[in-house]
């Protein structure tokens, strides 16, 4: 099964511990085990979150054998911003009342070729 | 194991078919039937996804037992928008233009301050 880019980035997304890895990377690139500090976890399970974030596209890790420091890779989340900027309208009272206006705007400019 | 709301509406993302249904409610409520028509899927594989956004909270049911028409709730799209915002600096060229500018304002005030 082929998985559309998308799908990938909400999945990688959609578990607290890896939106928190990569909190982490956006102060900067840290080793596995300065990430699996702060989180009391175990190595393994944190180089498992970080194949799914790396799969995803959200890291790239370092080619250094021992070390392999992760860096943020933001790509993938300008377009979950831009996918969900699509529903803003839903959700923003400003968004709405600019949408009126434009219709306001319209109508008085239909009534005011039709009166000519 | 209860999920932590993001994580709920990231997962609910993570399917094409469940974004396209996000997509068609933007223009107005729908009906099963409606929603079923232009994914080719039958009736309850429709109704599969649908409670996978439903107890996302990103649609709501209507309460008549015949047609429960779905509506969009865009609320949990608004934390994901905010979420992705969170990293615009790590993709937004201007943003990063507009930090290094600050830091260089930053600057020439504290040399200022020190010519005093």
């Amino acid at each position: 099964m082929t998985t559309d880019p998308l799908s990938s980035t909400f999945a990688a997304l959609a578990d607290p511990t890896r939106r928190a890895i990569l909190a982490r990377l956006a102060a900067g690139p840290a080793t596995v085990k300065e990430l699996s500090a702060p989180f009391a976890m175990s190595g393994p399970a944190v180089s498992k979150h970080l194949r799914v974030l790396e799969r995803a596209g959200l890291i790239v890790r370092g080619r250094e054998a021992q070390w392999r420091p992760c860096t943020l890779e933001a790509a993938p989340l300008k377009e979950v911003a831009a996918w969900a900027e699509n529903y803003r309208r839903f959700w923003d009272a400003n968004y709405e009342r600019l949408d009126d206006y434009l219709q306001h705007l319209k109508e008085r400019e239909k009534n005011h070729d039709h009166g000519k």
